[in-house]
């Protein structure tokens, strides 16, 4: 899983926040459905759950799970906490850290960032701008996800309404870190808003609202994944 | 579950905070010793288990688990948060607020105990002294639990080292709240020590490390178990 | 001033919030305007000033003036922190707590007050409901200040959108605490809110925006302080 | 003044924290001494003041004061906060940001440093390691300001005890920013610990308990403005 991750094709990560139509189990029938398009489409795909949900949609579902947040510290005295260590022993993949959501402080990002890739997890570090994403680059997290906060949930995608946004970190980053795996979003509801953000230059996703709250998940998915395999083929 | 725990019979609640003893697997078979202890001793018994590993000790057990802190927001865009809704779609009975590990504000400790009351969970709001447990227990929860800081972990028993806290909180509280079940906590090790607490108005316990972290977890909660019957059944 | 500040006539506290209207030389000016007022009128007044103006209020205007936050901390490595030490060198003759646009931990709530008043600073605790200020009136703050958010700025002054919350949460508070002075605040812009408000058993007012950002301040605040002396004359 | 800071000489800033020895009229004493061994010695000096005492140690002393925190806002409804408009207003000359005792989110380190900026106020910005402050280094801020939490107030200087530290922070941050200043800081309580932090790429110092509670404050700083000009005259 993780080396299916780690190369650079596109990934699109399907961030569950807390909405309702994503919790218990109707998380793990959304997870299917995510995982059954991504294998019929070949595209990677995965799913950052809540923690409860974490270890159910491992063992049924089988697709990779991102972790929402984590926090900086070991095990230890930590009422309420959430560390590396629980969501490794819940089968998580990795997970998402400094959210626009959920934002933590630098020091604690590097922590999480160091102790996830101990334990083999996955790190996506949120950024809201271009010069915040490409220092947060520099901790060397495995990718790194640019939401510009002002658009996230509106439908209004940062590729059609901030193309520069994406292209600009793309630039910024690059000169700073060769190897991040550069997700974006923000507003993303069509494939036609996939297909623009990967010719920018972005090698992947995180999609919320896009994908959760959409009348119909599956189709948005699919037109999702259909647009990343146009560009694999066409765009580059 | 709900019914038995309203009663005021002394209740054992273990929280597992993040010690690495009590998470994955071993959360599991630490939660199962002490639910077949609190079965044989007929005390009522609970943990507070880390989130990801909530929904398979439920599934698994049958304890009553209760989260170790619960966010004050309801469904939505809350990435990284958790709310009452997954601790309930994962079986919780319940959850901690306010720890002294993972301090909230006091408007947030308030809504999170009347959504919490909405769906059905009991709530354990935790201070640090007589004056702060009293006040949040006008924000009527279930139960509070008090815990000065500065022996948390030590083994240096509350009940033993500051019994005042005790009693000056079982009467200023009772001034304010005559429903709310007054747990008191830190570092008690022996079945004396619960002995104590209870003659002194205590009507239960919150405990970690003195039961997660002792050699033999399953020795100390049967010594806390017989402690509480010997009370209920002579010392009152 | 203390004295003076601890009986319960009205008191109106103009809360100088960040406002441009209200930062260094215009915050003394304001102040000069409000203390002019209070001293025609008669009527009890003080302002809440951002920290960098407190020594130079104090020094150049003699108006009773507040912080707007202190840390719960006392003297030590702190840095980029408020102590109660440092408002009271620089004049201060109380503080704000907890207000809504600066909320904190219950505990520090409580430290901060009790340090506070060993150094002779006047407490205000900020509360959102009924629920919550009344559980802060249990900590003895010399004032409690009950300002429902959502008024908050608006215009809709709480005495007339939620003449309720007033009532009830003087009712509450004096079951638990029959010495804290009662302020309320939100959406206060006429004399016939004053009026109402004290009608109510309101004992005095956090306002910001209301005079801050008022046209003519000095107009309001005039309407404000005789408002208060209209109730006092005839309204009790 | 700021272009006398925007030169590479070394600098010596210090940070008066919340020591009561460097609170009120003691923080104006302090700070006369500073600023009279920098003129003596031709070296550049600061002081990093309490919010309260700015305004009078610009008043009264003429050394550059820096604010030791600054929030993320423009003027507004922020109760309780610091805006860089409060610090401009009272005549400050920069501040610091995310000093390790008054972290900050990474989007409002780099929103402060923007709107600090934009008012001509200096920003040091602080970093616990190389990892942390190289990224920071990123966002542009005037200076940064390298202090390993660990040392902070121990009397144990980074430049004997982690020299690699320093200059690995050098050579770290120099690959992302040409221009950004770079001081250090933690420990450090003789002249040799200066001239070596020089020596190994250091431009500057923050600088605390070194000073401020340092038996003989003026002599401490008298060697340290010393070790500086030793430095810059014979050990480039």
């Amino acid at each position: 899983m993780t080396d299916h991750l780690h190369s650079h094709d596109p990934l699109i990560l399907v961030n569950f926040k807390t909405y309702s139509e994503a919790t218990g189990k109707k998380a793990i029938a959304l997870a299917r459905k995510i995982f059954e398009i991504g294998n019929r489409t070949a595209v990677k795909v995965g799913v950052a759950a809540q923690f409860c949900d974490i270890i159910q949609i491992v063992a049924e579902v089988g697709v990779p799970v991102f972790g929402q947040h984590v926090d900086a510290f070991g095990p230890g005295a930590y009422t309420g906490h959430v560390t590396a260590e629980s969501l490794k022993a819940a089968g998580a993949t990795g997970t998402l850290l400094n959210h626009s959501e959920r934002t933590i402080k630098i020091a604690d990002i590097h922590s999480a960032i160091v102790r996830s890739r101990e334990l083999g997890l996955l790190t996506v570090v949120c950024g809201g701008d271009v010069d915040v994403t490409a220092a947060l680059s520099l901790l060397m997290p495995d990718m790194v996800a640019i939401e510009p906060p002002e658009l996230i949930g509106t439908g209004r995608a940062v590729s059609r309404e901030k193309p520069e946004v994406i292209s600009n970190s793309v630039r910024k980053i690059r000169t700073v870190n060769q190897n991040v795996r550069i997700l974006c979003g923000a507003g993303i509801t069509t494939g036609d808003d996939i297909y623009t953000a990967l010719k920018l230059g972005a090698e992947g996703f995180l999609i919320a609202s896009g994908v959760v709250r959409a009348p119909d998940p599956a189709r948005v998915m699919s037109d999702f994944c259909e647009a990343a395999n146009r560009f694999s083929e066409t765009g580059k």
